[in-house]
């Protein structure tokens, strides 16, 4: 008998997709007129696997964190020590991911997979080591490690499932992790080094210089393991990454719908549909980020994003600020009235199907 | 000594929208990173006139509901005893707006000002008539019926304002009502009717010959009367969108921002800004709608939409989706650590301000 494959994706469920087609032609209002609202409530009730779906119960974040050496050479316009400071201002409640998931209804876990200090637990209950090797010149991880890291992702998840999370985001922080994500998109995307570097914090152009020269030479070292996705996550990614990478196949693996966010999400996304295809059918995008080589992540997905509201941030906040429009998705679906409930007269004329 | 002038509008507070812009910057995240986000809390904040802003205290949406000579001309994909059967469904819940709403922590109010069946007090208490005319061929409303729907819109304002409405939505529902709409727009941006036809509820390739008929003949009537906007909200508007157009303009008066929504909403706004210039200022556009004279709207009153979604809904819908990004908005602002509180190092270089 041969092994399962721990990575095998089933899709969304097709015919309780084709009863949430037929469910909103049923609602009060015109045929397809709450446009992309519609087609979300469908793909969640097919994820759910039920129609009319329920709202959901534990909507659920989980940022990432994690350092990165190549931060040691300039690529951020933060020092890395905000890496740590900002683990304990999500504990606190300070940062924008707080207040954002607040709004949406969400909650907020942090794990952290490779922050180069030390953070409380269980905040570091699934670490790898501190900080992640600096890519242009060395592996980010080793094979030990980045098995602990994809360990460490799948275990999250599962936990998040098992406790009842039936939306997950998958957030980062990190000082220099849009490097990593960059050379990651352009080794699976065949895109040139200039058409991935970013602003990222917002560096200048001496730090853009060393950026780009950075994810230059990072992906030169990660086209020759491109083929691979543990490989390319041990050359290039990093603990955090590849968690997110592992986090995101297993969500799709264990049936549940994943809100992308921008660069690093997308970065780690691309990643997870190489380990596991089909994979991108569990995840929609929450939004399109200002960082260029996001734009390339949901293209090679195939995703149109919620939101293009120009944010940058991480954390899961472009993510985040689309759930309100995934649980009014939901909501019309389980809550409108039909045209017969209401005793509203349906249109003259037959209406195409959303 | 002369009037005041009923439709003096104070832009908002530019000083506390200073306070706010120095305010983004101190937060924990970098400079801008949360993209509109920032934008629209700087802009709250001013509306508000303090910063931090509070939290929204009482969103609400007031739908105006009225039918349309217009509409026995077979503009449209439904028939119109439909407006009536969807003031019940607003008042028992099941509508879309209903939904959206209670997800955006909004309520919802129905005001009927001329449909053409008996609705409940209080919806009825500032009924003007049943129906407005065929504007196709007569005026929508007689001199008297304008003045009265003008007060009226402008008391469902001070109404809601009075009882502590901080942010206001004014949601359409009138089958028929995109027709008079597209006349008002093309009237007041010089577009040709061909421009501003559009699918309304979901009409054929007949009923769009109708309806484009229709608007080129409410059209000629409208352009005679167009540099006067009570005078052409009586030819070609009607009682809901006269009050529409009251209440956007008395909003603005009465510095309270509004959520604007799609195609009946827009229409009335631009009648707004002739009502009371420098209403605009404060408006923010919830959404794009699919309806192509929409975009002639944004365009005029020079608003980029928070969404676009391929809604074309009504009833305020796109307006109530983009709330909770506001209520984000707002909260980041109130509710953020800054730098200097969270312990976090601020950036190597200095960032440009938002």
């Amino acid at each position: 008998m041969s092994e399962p494959n721990e990575y095998a994706v089933v899709p969304p469920d097709e015919q309780v997709r084709r009863a949430a087609v037929a469910r909103q032609a049923q609602l009060t209002k015109p045929g397809g007129a709450l446009g992309r609202l519609e087609e979300l409530g469908i793909w969640l009730a097919a994820c759910q696997g039920q129609c009319p779906p329920k709202p959901f119960a534990r909507p659920r974040i989980v940022v990432f964190a994690g350092d990165h050496g190549i931060a040691q050479h300039g690529v951020s316009a933060y020092p890395p020590e905000v890496t740590a400071q900002m683990v304990t201002n999500f504990l606190t409640g300070g940062a924008a991911i707080n207040v954002l998931a607040q709004v949406a209804g969400a909650t907020v876990r942090v794990a952290d997979l490779s922050v180069a200090a030390d953070t409380p637990e269980p905040v570091a209950q699934h670490k790898v080591r501190r900080s992640s090797g600096s890519i242009d010149r060395e592996d980010a991880l080793t094979e030990d490690e980045v098995t602990a890291a994809i360990a460490a992702g799948r275990a999250i998840a599962d936990e998040e499932i098992d406790s009842g999370a039936d939306l997950l985001v998958a957030g980062d922080m990190g000082i220099g992790n849009t490097t990593p994500a960059a050379v990651l998109i352009a080794a699976l995307t065949g895109a040139e080094p200039v058409a991935v570097v970013g602003r990222g914090t917002g560096i200048d152009d001496e730090g853009w210089m060393r950026k780009a020269t950075a994810i230059r030479d990072g992906l030169r070292r990660a086209r020759a393991v491109a083929a691979d996705p543990v490989a390319l996550l041990r050359t290039a990614g990093g603990a955090d990454i590849a968690a997110m990478a592992a986090f995101l196949a297993r969500a799709a693996v264990r049936r549940t719908p994943v809100v992308l966010d921008g660069l690093v999400s997308g970065a780690a996304a691309l990643v997870a549909e190489e380990l596991a295809p089909g994979a991108k059918a569990w995840w929609v995008a929450g939004h399109r980020s200002v960082e260029p080589a996001h734009t390339l992540v949901l293209d090679q997905l195939d995703l149109t994003p919620l939101l293009e509201l120009d944010m940058r941030l991480g954390e899961g906040t472009g993510a985040t600020a689309a759930i309100p429009l995934l649980s009014m998705a939901v909501r019309v679906l389980a809550e409108m009235a039909t045209f017969d409930d209401a005793g509203v007269s349906g249109p003259d004329v037959p209406l195409p199907a959303p």
